[in-house]
């Protein structure tokens, strides 16, 4: 039951920029399974922005990726054999496994996707990490109240466009910076966003100061540099500031200076919080449920962006990094099969 | 009853460190009390770093000063001759009142000052607004923890000195950071920091390392600028920056760049929230309660620095921006009378 196998390689802790050669697709065979393991065939693969942190070689949040391992990340897949009582063959898993055709991983370390969620690929997405990273994220630390108005950067990406439906659907005036005239028609036209400015078009600053005109009590922050430089300006007392991604900095050799942005939260008594949503584990489910109930009623919407193809898996994660991703960026490495 | 009345007048909103022409003293005399109006003589006059964002002609989380009036700050006083049933003559009150010998106040803004409080400048200092704001700054937004590792810095200043001791009663391991060996000597021998740093001596990114082997869990942050750079590199998974003062900014005519701080507070999902203890009123009998009891008990010190005459109220509130106080900054103005 081995199976031929491509699995992506980290071969060097880049600095700056990934490229192509960061990655080498090395191929290997499936081992036999031991007791408690479940083979799992990739069907989609996630390329997430915070994976650029542990290709730096240090901890930070998380630790970092082993030269000459394969690479890991959020994976649907479909169980192709199994050594493990609670999985059979055929059903649908999510996991953190590897960039490759197959894995081999210990039940315990796999979910069952629930078979009401469709395309499957949303375990990776809205009712997914970036779902719920907005969800934790806007309603534990921002305590949005209604009329309040929230700017969300990166707000055309995975998390950015969730926290912008959450918003609505919590009564706030909704603010979006995108780069691209086809992001900001899709946030404004098809998701509800009151405003979204395009960054890349005109100048940010003026384009804010339109957009809230009663300034700007939360800010979820996908990006961080000088596009949060520029909202930083606005923030109203008791403004809460929600740093989920600083996409900016994550590719720069040198951090770049900025304004200290201490003496703003200061004098307006606001809060800015870090966090990753593993702090939330104990909740996940009041999140997936929740993401799962305003799926069913139509109140969340959610776009994806597909690259095919496991050897386009580099290509798909660097592509973050220029905004080419509407919604969650995936892989899909296969089919789902017999279903 | 009229009084001969020096006032000090704020004569421009100076860009960069004010000077002794940024302030004029005017001799005037004191109105007629109205029905509900007290006359106050100055006893204590309290200067303070916030008081330099008053002075920049634009509002921040306080109306600015306005030219050609009096400047006002915290003051204890003595009632000289009142028209409110409920301040007698002789009774010692405190509020926001002019840097002059007299003000004319209506009783609704003065608080007596309790007759156990000795000194009565204790009422501007440890049992006043910095006391209170280091008790809710530390205890609501830091939330320590027995054996967390507090670092604070203006660590002798009238906040910073009871900051390190209420961390200490709350079993925490403090650092201080001062500038000096008179300051670190008091706040070691005579205060029971567990480590205070000179900032003007040796190297201060090493000198926290060595004195914060175990990372920094909360930081109470009164001065921002570099030092704050440096604490910020060492602070542990869920770390609290408590931004109470950023005095290296205060006279900047432009804002220096400096490390962009989001980035490291989202891989430490560490939190900095800024705040001025008037977000307390309500609860402000609580915090003097609490640290009047702590006094009683010896299990709180403090110290005073004090400039003699109104005269010398610029050259007092300009000391503060050469680290000249140990604790509270105060001007005396006159002695009490009949006590």
């Amino acid at each position: 039951m081995t199976k031929i196998n491509r699995q992506y390689f980290l071969t060097e802790f880049p600095k700056g920029m990934p490229t192509e050669e960061t990655f080498r697709l090395v191929e290997t065979t499936t081992p036999e399974l031991e007791e408690g393991q479940v083979l799992v065939r990739t069907v989609y693969l996630s390329v997430d922005p915070y994976m650029r942190g542990r290709m730096s070689g240090v901890k930070t949040y998380i630790d970092p990726f082993t030269l000459d391992r394969p690479l890991t990340g959020g994976v649907v897949g479909q169980v192709e054999a199994s050594k493990d009582a609670n999985f059979e063959v055929g059903e649908i898993v999510a996991g953190l496994l590897d960039w490759a055709d197959y894995t081999v991983a210990s039940g315990k370390h796999l979910k069952k996707v629930p078979a009401f969620l469709k395309p499957v690929s949303a375990a990776l997405g809205v009712a997914g990490m970036p779902g719920c990273t907005a969800y934790f994220g806007l309603l534990d630390i921002g305590q949005p109240k209604e009329g309040e108005t929230v700017v969300v950067s990166g707000a055309a990406g995975a998390v950015g466009t969730v926290v912008g439906q959450i918003a609505k659907i919590k009564g706030c005036r909704v603010v979006g910076i995108a780069g691209g005239p086809d992001k900001v028609a899709y946030l404004r036209d098809e998701l509800g966003f009151d405003e979204v400015i395009d960054y890349k078009a005109g100048d940010l600053r003026e384009a804010l100061q339109a957009a809230c005109p009663n300034g700007v009590d939360i800010y979820f922050d996908n990006v961080g540099g000088t596009i949060s430089d520029e909202v930083m300006r606005l923030i109203n007392f008791h403004a809460r500031i929600i740093l989920c991604g600083q996409i900016a900095d994550y590719n720069l050799e040198k951090p770049e200076q900025g304004p200290r942005h201490f003496g703003q939260l200061l004098v307006k008594s606001a809060m800015a919080k870090g966090f990753i949503v593993s702090n939330y584990n104990d909740r996940m489910l009041e999140g997936i449920t929740q993401i799962g109930q305003w799926l069913g009623e139509g109140k969340l919407k959610f776009r994806e962006t597909i690259t095919e193809g496991l050897e386009n898996t580099p290509q798909a994660f660097l592509g973050l990094f220029r905004g080419e991703n509407t919604g969650k960026m995936l892989v899909k490495v296969s089919d789902v099969q017999g279903q």
